[in-house]
This record gives C-alpha cells, sequence and structure tokens, in this order.
C-alpha cells in the first residue's frame, strides 16, 4: 500500500468514515485511546482501514500502521472490537530514540469494526456542531461492554445510545468532561463507577471565510482545507461559477457587503480573510466584521491602506478603539518573504493558525520553557481548538 | 475561463512555458515589465495565454487579465510583440483603491509570441542554473529591435543570441546587473546605449531536501512544491516507491546515511528538514548536514531529543559550537499549534520561507517601518530569493 492517503486533514478522515458508512463497507476503525511518553500523534487520531489494507489516516508517522493492517484483518474476521497495547519502551538507550519520536512510547489502540453507531458523530461533525463520542474500553462490572457507543451533545446537553438503553450510561458523571473535550477536540479516558470510557471530542473546526474572488482566493483556499478549517468563499455583486473556481472551499456565497450577516454567521468560530482588492467592498467587510467581534480579521493589503479606511470609517462617524482592532490584521499574513500566490496565501493561513491556537508565531527553537508543541499529548489537537 | 490555473507556483509557470514550447503552441507570454505604485506582482511575473483564452500565472489579482486576453489575440494575430501600459491612476480619492491593491498603480507589460528564443532560459531554470533573459524594449538608433533577446549565464558570464548576432548586445554593460538580477531572481529595466533592455533573471529555486519516508513527508512535499521549492526527499536502507508515495517531489533518492554527500550535493541553497523517525539516521544526517554548513537544517523531534544526539556527537569526539548550530532548526518549524500531519508541515515550510527570505516570523502588522512585503515591488521574488 502506499502511505499517500495515510496522511490526509483530520477532516477527511471523519468525511472518510461517513463515506464509507453509507457504502456499508467493512472497514475497521483505529483509534489511539491512551499514550505514554512521546507520540507523533494523540490520543483521537484515527485510521480507517479497508478490506484491501489500504488505509487513512495515520496513528504513528509509519511504525504500526503494517501492524494494524495485520490486527484489523482479525478484528474484521471476528468482528469484535479489540484494544491492543503497543510497549515501545525499551529502556533508556539510544534504541529508545532509535524507535525514533512517534514510535517510542506506550500507545493503546482500540480496533473496531464501523457500524452504525458511528454516524451520529461524523454527521454532527459535518454539520459543523461539536460532539463527543463515548465508547467503553471496559465495562467493569455494569451492564457496558467493550465497544458500547454513546454520544453527549453539549449543545442539548444530552447523551444518546443509538445501539442500547441510554439509561446504562452514567449521563451525570460523562456531562463536564465530555463537553469540554467536545468543545476543545480532545480526547481522554474517564473511569466511572468501575468502567472505563473513552471519551472522543470532536470540535467542530474553524470557519475560515475568504472576501473575495481574485486568483489569489484559491491558494488561500487550498491551504486552509488542508489544515481543516471549513472553507466558505464571499463574493459580491454576482460574482460567478465561484464553486467551479474554487473548488477547495467547502461552500461559496455571493452577496452584496451591506447584506454580508444576513447570509454568513459570524461568530467565535469564524476567522476572516478580506482580500476583494476593491477598497469600498473591503472598508465594508471590515467594518462587519469588526461589529460582529469575530476572533480574526485578516485585511490584504499595505498598512497605509488600512489608514485610509480608518480616516473613511471616521468621516462615517464610525471610529474604533485600539482594543476593537486587536483583531485586525494588516498587513494579512506571517513575515516570511514571498511573493508568489501560493507563498502569500501559505503566510495567511500560518498566521490564522497561529491565532486560532493562540500561539506566537516564533521558531519553535526559540521558544522558552517546555515546547508544548505536537509531540506534546496534551497540547495539540488534530483540529485547531477554539 | 476558470481562474483555477492562474494562480499556480511560480515553477509551473516557467514549466508550463517549456511545455509549450515543445508543442509547438500558439501561446502568447505577458510580462510585467515595470510598476509604479503597489501592485500585486512584480516586474517578472508572467502569464502564459493560450488561443483559447486559457492562462497560465497571473499578473495581477484579477484586474487586467481579461484585458490581457483580447490584447493576446491581437499579438497572437500580429505575430509582433507589443508593449502595452496600464495607467490605473486616478487621483488620491477612494478610486485609486477602489480599484484595489494590485490594481491601482502604472503597470506596464510587454506581450509577445512564444517562441524558441525562450527556450535556453526555460533549460537552464529547469537545470536549477540562475539565467538572466534579457529582452530589447526600446531598440533606440541602434540595431536591436523589441522583442530581440538574449541570456546571460552567470556560471560562464557569457551573453548568447540565439535569434541574432551577440555582438550587436551591450554585454559588458548588462554583465554585472544581468548576474545580480539572475541571483537574486528579480527583474528590472536597463537602459545602454539609448537602448531599454528589460533583465529578468530567473534564479534556481532553493532546494528543499527532506530526510524521511514516514506518511508525515508527504504533506511536507507538497505544500514546499507549492511554495516552488525544488523538492527532494531521500529514504535510507532500500525504502521503495518513493516516487509513488511522495508525487510531489521532483526527484526521490535512497541511499545510505553514510553516503549522504555522495548522492546530494549539499550547497548553499539546500534547505534540510531531516524526519526519519530513527534517531541514529538522524543523527547521522544531522553531522552531515552540519559539516557541510548548509543554510537550513530542520529537524523533527522535541529538544530534549537533539540533546541526546549532542551527548552521542560528543561521545564520539565530535562537538558543535554554537555558531555551528545556529542553522540547525529544533523542534523544527514556526509556533503555530495543530498536530495534524498538514498543520505539522505548514508550519515547517513556513520556517523554512522565513530562513530562505531571512525573515523574522511574525505578524506582518507588528513589523517596525516599512513593510517589506508581496506589495513592495523590489523586496520580494516570485520564487524565494538565495
Amino acid at each position: 500500500m502506499t502511505g499517500r492517503n495515510w496522511s490526509v486533514p483530520e477532516t477527511e478522515v471523519v468525511q472518510r468514515i461517513r463515506d464509507r458508512l453509507d457504502a456499508a463497507g467493512t472497514d475497521v476503525l483505529a483509534t489511539v485511546v491512551d499514550i505514554e511518553g512521546n507520540a507523533y500523534r494523540r490520543p483521537g487520531a484515527k485510521m480507517l482501514l479497508d478490506a484491501d489494507g489500504d488505509g487513512v489516516g495515520s496513528i504513528t508517522a509509519g511504525c504500526l500502521e503494517d501492524e494494524l493492517v495485520r490486527v484489523a484483518d482479525e478484528v474484521r474476521a471476528a468482528g469484535e472490537p479489540r484494544l491492543v497495547t503497543y510497549d515501545l519502551m525499551e529502556g533508556e538507550d539510544e534504541e529508545v530514540w532509535g524507535l525514533g519520536v512517534g514510535c517510542n512510547g506506550v500507545i493503546e489502540v482500540l480496533l473496531e469494526p464501523l457500524t452504525e453507531t458511528y454516524r451520529p458523530a461524523v454527521e454532527a461533525f459535518g454539520d459543523g456542531r461539536d460532539v463527543a463520542v463515548v465508547t467503553v474500553l471496559d465495562g467493569g462490572s455494569g451492564s457496558l461492554e467493550r465497544g458500547d457507543r454513546a454520544y453527549y451533545d453539549p449543545a442539548g446537553g444530552t447523551l444518546s445510545a443509538p445501539d442500547g438503553d441510554a439509561a446504562a450510561w452514567p449521563t451525570d458523571a460523562l456531562a463536564a468532561p465530555a463537553a469540554e473535550l467536545a468543545e476543545r477536540g480532545r480526547a481522554d479516558t474517564v473511569t466511572v463507577d468501575g468502567a472505563t470510557l473513552f471519551v472522543d471530542g470532536l470540535s467542530a473546526p474553524p470557519e475560515l471565510v475568504v472576501f473575495g474572488t481574485g486568483h489569489d482566493v484559491g491558494p488561500v483556499t487550498e491551504l486552509a482545507a488542508k489544515n481543516d478549517f471549513r472553507v466558505t468563499v464571499v463574493g459580491f455583486r454576482g460574482a460567478v461559477d465561484l464553486a467551479e473556481r474554487f473548488p477547495a472551499a467547502d461552500r461559496t456565497l455571493t452577496t452584496s457587503p451591506g447584506s454580508l450577516t444576513e447570509v454568513v454567521d459570524l461568530d467565535d468560530n469564524t476567522y476572516a480573510v478580506v482580500m476583494t482588492h476593491n477598497f469600498v467592498d473591503d472598508r465594508l467587510t471590515v467594518e462587519a466584521l469588526l461589529d460582529a467581534a469575530v476572533p480574526y480579521v485578516g485585511l490584504m493589503g499595505p498598512r497605509e491602506r488600512f489608514d485610509q479606511m480608518r480616516d473613511a470609517f471616521a468621516e462615517e462617524g464610525r471610529t474604533f478603539a485600539d482594543a476593537e482592532l486587536s483583531t485586525l490584521y494588516t498587513p494579512v499574513g506571517l513575515d516570511l518573504g514571498g511573493g508568489s500566490p501560493y507563498q502569500i496565501a501559505h503566510s495567511i493561513v500560518a498566521e490564522v493558525l497561529a491565532v486560532v491556537n493562540d500561539r506566537t508565531p516564533r521558531h519553535l527553537k526559540t521558544r522558552e520553557g517546555p515546547i508544548h508543541n505536537r509531540v506534546d499529548v496534551d497540547a495539540d489537537a488534530g483540529v485547531p481548538p477554539r
């Protein structure tokens, strides 16, 4: 098998799960449920394995995938979930490192036949709603059995068990951790009444809304989608063929600057890049975004352009306090140099990622103290946390 | 036409020129030769237009492309190069900005039928050699005519004129500016003896060499290629199917850590990312790269991992001064957060871009003084400068 499909955006793994459910496939889902030591991926990392041994997603950088293909065949044949622990610790010599970051450490993986019990979660995720998938790893002395599944809906505060009796689940004890993990897009193990439950929070991806339809918009949508943003392209004045021109966008809309808020939800999960290359359209859009207090407004163009924009705001009696402008980033992007459309887009998406994850962009080598980076299991999510 | 092909990596525009030369197409090449005021692209930005009105590359964010398609038809019919100036300045009111960054300003564009005279340049570029394309904009009173073309080879210090008499060209006067522009990947206009010559430097793209074959390598190769790096993937110990697994790579090699320098040129244009996930392989590779004093060595893994590596170096009597380690970046990447393979790759490529362009990664909004960013014509090249 090629490794090509093993590295895909997290959102594509979830989409693939949904597609395979529709196809009534015989896939096996492998999920990292616990880790000790350095690991390339975190609990909640998923890999979907089909009967041909092809996989989508990865749970390490390649150390265990072949082994998992073998175990998945057994799980498919037995039709029962299985919990497998890989202890890659071999003492404090080079061989620990010899196994490589992402391999050393203890990795516990749940493998289970993909069933309809997973559908409510992927549908919620696809609809942009947070959800927590709760899976029994060990039922203890209770009535729950390994593989039993429930969902926690943070919006409604409800726990549902599509394949069983919701009353059998410790809803009260799960509510708080499930709500937090769902919002943060994290996963953790919770023990209640002797039962060990894996709570896998699927956080709705942050939404990147790009205002503009120039040739420079395409690369921004492509790179944002690769980075697990849900991407919307908004065009003005009857812009056409947007879905065809920007295939990486999850959706495209055409409206007028004055009607923005009627067609686009602007909330604390909205990250906006304004690049219409039209001063009036940019100004009206920036004003609407600042009024909505979205967490990020990136505006393309030199600083002097926003100074002129600010003067125009003042002329119509609209002034902005510095605090209001703290979410405005102009010129948009990180200072990476490079002037090609993709290089500009790369610097923009890098900036939005840093803001989404509340990081100060700098070389990781210069960061003081412990590096809470991708090898820190607690610090990172496959999709950017809100 | 869709805008999809209009935003492509610069290297793909040059490759397209080469492909169309081979196809003996009837394309018209449009090149920005001069700019006043803010502009989205810089002199040297190219757009290749075919007889169907489809284009590859863009010279603005979309303000002039449709007009250029029309003019290109006339140039194709006439078979003669034409110099067109678009004055989009309209005074100091909003309408200047209303035309948008990338539209306001004066943009001078040379349109010419694509001919074999362009082949030596694209072949040199494809071979990783710097070259300057010299094109006559105005021959003045001399024998040179608009569209006449010569090439300057900085390595050989020679000027050649495939379609005419090299002796007719002011080689001595061109040598210095052509050499500098070729190395920096910049373009400028030079006036010699009353003749106006456009000197378009095509700088060999920086080379990103990725050591490793894990699933996390694919996203790095994809994003680096989009950012105009020439990408090489190096695998160890009989790694197979590398070209198939990493289609975005320009080339793939399999060797052993001890034989690195025999198969890979390590020079001042080599930017290396070490991610074999094997401690011994990483250590031997890092040692070879530091010995070769390449400008960038990114090492995946936590800081403690390199501390352990440094101890291993010391045990064999190899110590590194801090100065030697200034080019070592570990943990690799910018601090953007995010833990998916693409998010990690995005932070790595962003870091390499900043190093290539000698930038301090930070929000452009926080940069002091004038923003030498993509809208500053002088500061940026479509391909990262060396």
